[in-house]
């Protein structure tokens, strides 16, 4: 599939606005994606006005896509929508645990996905930002996300501006397993990584970070322990305090 | 795109074999799908074999598609293999957390779904398996998952033997919010609800459970408290096994 084999991250956007026609098809469009129980446990929101991308921004470290892109959509887990239909049914709901956050942002992230390759076969370009794990209290707050909502998934929405080269992938041997998982050895991780770590940009990113491998540009700058488990800790009092981990 | 609005889950499949150069084209090709940091925190198993399938079989509490379909595949958040690599080029990581886990869940769940756009494209059926998060340990014992190594979706495939009737979604304006989430009342939860909840096969299944609303078939017999909770506690144990949950 052309749309798939030949996508790259898209983060410079032209002026051309999004309309609503075109994002409502493709949201509506995605709904196909299989879902638990068919619930659909999951919620978008739309953020176009420059007052909320603003509040955004800094939740997203700053990244220029948030105010720049037309459109940013945040993907939410939402057992809310599910809990008060059940409630206005005289159906009592146990949906604030932890196995109902993983069905809601499963759900979430495989409409997310759907979504993507739609917009990406309409011609769109798009970033998917990770930075939404990273605060996720303050997206909650900023978007009103009321109890057992939780943010899963953000991405940056536009009309391509540039058409950067492609990443390189891992050979396919190294995401594989037949039958049973075979646990890598030093000959397999330097099959799978050899060809990453040559690259010139990777060798220059090394490079300019002081380091002596590409992987100590991961451990050391990029995803370090101490920002992790602060992450970590992050994550879960937002999932505490939006009711998914009653005990 | 009409593979993705034509779909229907496939659960009976024909005898014609999957073979292994459509499936490793197919999984090469999801390979293009965004991932955070390009670090592709993902890995799939392949049970192609029948006593691989029977040993899965109860872990998916019986569902027979796992013995019929000619390909189980189970996808994994795997930092196993980032953590290695990490290990043999003199870099310390810190990714046994529980933001790893969400980083790693987060790739494999949208690998899993770009595979499963793709397969449906070329024709193939597929059954998303939510059981997966109901027996991880198991899961984990059969494929022998190693440390930092989670299961996270499971699908059956092969070459449909059954076109079904789709089934109903939830009209776009129930999931979409402008700006900022806005909460349902009882006014917007009937507009969101009233067309499944008058379906033939939703009345039928309120009817054959001996329950007054279809909120209630969910609440009492599919997805109860109790095994809701009991679930929340083994997929967390699973995760501490597993190494994600350091403190």
């Amino acid at each position: 599939m052309d749309c798939i084999t030949n996508r790259r991250t898209v983060r410079r956007y032209a002026a051309r606005p999004v309309e609503d026609a075109i994002l409502h098809r493709l949201l509506a469009e995605a709904e196909r994606t299989q879902t638990m129980g068919n619930m659909q446990l999951y919620s978008v929101v739309v953020t176009r006005s420059p007052e909320m991308k603003a509040r955004l921004l800094p939740l997203h470290f700053g990244q220029p896509m948030v105010t720049e892109a037309p459109v940013v959509l945040t993907f939410c887990a939402d057992f809310n929508r599910t809990v008060r239909w059940c409630e206005q049914r005289q159906a009592e709901p146990g949906y604030d645990n932890f196995l109902s956050f993983l069905n809601s942002a499963t759900d979430a992230l495989l409409y997310c996905q759907t979504f993507c390759t739609l917009a990406e076969a309409e011609g769109l370009g798009l970033c998917f930002l990770g930075t939404t794990l990273y605060n996720p209290q303050g997206i909650v707050d900023v978007l009103g996300l009321p109890r057992l909502v939780a943010p899963v998934a953000t991405i940056t929405l536009g009309w391509p501006a540039e058409e950067p080269a492609q990443t390189d992938r891992l050979p396919l041997s190294a995401i594989v397993h037949d039958e049973h998982y075979h646990d890598y050895d030093a000959q397999t991780i330097d099959n799978a990584y050899s060809e990453k770590e040559s690259l010139p940009e990777n060798l220059a990113f090394v490079r300019e970070n002081g380091k002596q491998t590409l992987a100590q540009v991961f451990t050391d700058v990029r995803y370090t322990r101490r920002d992790n488990e602060a992450l970590s800790r992050g994550y879960l009092d937002m999932l505490r305090h939006q009711g998914f981990l009653r005990e």
